[in-house]
């Protein structure tokens, strides 16, 4: 296990993390997810940790950090499935994870990025290139 | 790690396998998908094997396995992100997954499904008991 996939959905990227996060692995998720957003100009990136029993200070970091990326990227982040035993934790340890958003489920996660899309006004369509001058 | 997450995605559920499945997880896998499937109705199943680099006989069976299960349970299974060396490897071992369809990437899965559903007439929304009887 040397790498956590990241798949494209629609407009959305969707990491499932379901191992333990350790420092090469948590460094080449952020390698990839730079690459894929710059790729597929994802708007927004959904991390599943549903499978994640503990979340310890390191994982903790590690999602504040790829959250932070995927913003300067212009993509959004929200964190899905959380356990209410790692939310307790998180709270505990002192990283209530400012700055990203969170859903309980996938579906909900994807529903509160179309949201987020539509109130920036990024509901236009994807193109490529250069828009179109005004006459 | 001693389950495999099963995320709901609109009217399907993903499966993305990212570990080697050993035979107690390939149980417990079947166990939550069909325990899933019967909660959420849902009409199709996407397992993401793009983590996978080796994929030997035990893994090709259950992944047969549990297309049969979900047949059985009235959704299409289909098969997303199968590596190119994975292929060669199912195909020299005999083991072509005859019965599950395939997809490249979760994007062209999901897109097989709906067209899967339409055709097979699937497209009514979804209902709760028994259909209005005839006047």
């Amino acid at each position: 296990m040397d790498q956590i996939p990241i798949l494209k959905l629609g407009d959305f990227l969707l990491v499932t993390i379901q191992v333990e996060l350790h420092d090469q692995l948590a460094m080449t998720l952020q390698d990839d997810l730079t690459q894929k957003l710059s790729r597929t100009h994802a708007k927004g990136v959904l991390i599943d940790i549903s499978a994640l029993e503990i979340v310890d200070s390191f994982i903790g970091r590690s999602l504040a950090q790829i959250a932070g990326i995927a913003r300067v990227m212009d993509a959004t982040t929200v964190l899905v499935g959380m356990r209410p035993a790692v939310a307790i934790t998180l709270v505990e340890l002192g990283m209530p994870l400012k700055g990203i958003r969170t859903a309980l489920n996938v579906d909900k996660g994807m529903k509160l990025l179309r949201n987020a899309q539509e109130e920036d006004g990024f509901d236009e369509p994807a193109f490529e290139g250069d828009p179109p001058l005004a006459p």
